[in-house]
């Protein structure tokens, strides 16, 4: 693709506008994290504000500092908050894979559903943050990388040497492999939503089709056969 | 790897310290985009004004309303820097596959030289104010991915297709094979020198080591042997 694609002509649906309504449904906490996601990818770290929070969340200041101690302490628990979809995701992928009778079917289900975890707006944004913020917070950036993507590919470097203990794929390193399944899956789509904006991400016909390809190489590559 | 790389224990070379003598080295324009560079990853696009600009390239505010316009031009300006080293390397690339005699051998030297290329201290800033600017500068975010690694990739699946009709490869879609070798060859030391910080990049030995993994990958699923 030599060009982002397009926008969808049709627009999203509105978000609810009452921060008040979006209180009650998902909690302060919640909203407040929500609020600092959005203000601080517009205005970055320093051009944000604990009185802008709390406005944008529709609470009071006193609101916000009752569940965050600092400015700072907020914006870490903003990009550790991943980690608990990372919990939930390795889950998945152990479950898929430990004890699989079709690798090249149930990596392709592995390969979808990489693919769709890790372009939620929510995680795009985070990784945004994450990056364009990693000069100030070197640490929590160095964090973020060892507790969600190396975590992730960690657990799925220990299933393929189990696979490969099976005798179903034939491999030396399996940390090595599991990044390059990883980012076979994952880099194209995920370029896309970081640089292509959170509208404009691949259609999801183009997004199995990367992942089934994603597969295929993988697996000439260390497949058995 | 499961943790960002051990920073070096050995303190990089300090740089100059004095503006003046940089500005005469490099002329005031590069000394402006330099310090720019620094202050947007410091304290983001809003927090950077043009007076801090000037005094951190030990310039007059005139000199930087000489060469740009205002601060939205000066960050177009530093974003689209990268262009010329996309044209350069996109010529090295062409130069090194065209009439290939040793197919395997250049592929490892062009993931060599591609690595190198793209975790350039200089290109990962800019990589990472563009994706930290993305909500911001959304069409600037565009025009980088549409000319930066969308137009890399291009001309890889140009090349590659050329590989093809010479009986070289075997592939059906040239520009998804080229997305694919790209990420296999730069996705992990990229996501190392975004997350883990300049001074933690891979050591030498195992960014050729995974270049080496990709080009294999890359010939198991694509190649004629």
């Amino acid at each position: 693709m030599t060009a982002c694609p397009a926008r969808p002509s049709v627009g999203r649906p509105a978000r609810p506008r009452s921060p008040t309504k979006r209180a009650a449904r998902l909690g302060s906490r919640d909203v407040i994290l929500d609020a600092a996601t959005t203000l601080f990818l517009r205005n970055g770290y320093l051009g944000t504000s604990m009185d802008d929070i709390a406005a944008r969340a529709g609470v009071s200041k006193q609101t916000v500092y009752t569940h965050f101690a600092d400015k700072e302490q907020l914006f870490t628990d903003l990009v550790l908050g991943n980690i608990e979809r990372v919990e939930a995701f390795v889950q998945t992928m152990t479950r898929l894979l430990e004890d699989t009778t079709d690798l090249e079917g149930d990596l392709r289900e592995l390969a979808r559903r990489y693919v769709s975890v890790v372009i939620q707006p929510q995680v795009v944004q985070l990784r945004r943050l994450v990056i364009g913020e990693a000069g100030r917070f070197p640490d929590l950036a160095r964090t973020y990388y060892e507790r969600v993507p190396a975590r992730t590919t960690a657990t799925l470097a220990a299933q393929l040497q189990r696979l490969a203990d099976r005798g179903l794929l034939r491999l030396e390193d399996p940390h090595l492999a599991a990044g390059q399944l990883a980012w076979l899956i994952l880099a194209v789509p995920l370029d896309v939503a970081l640089l292509c904006g959170d509208s404009a991400s691949l259609p999801a016909a183009e997004r199995e089709r990367l992942a089934d390809a994603a597969v295929r190489v993988f697996l000439a590559a260390y497949g058995r056969g």
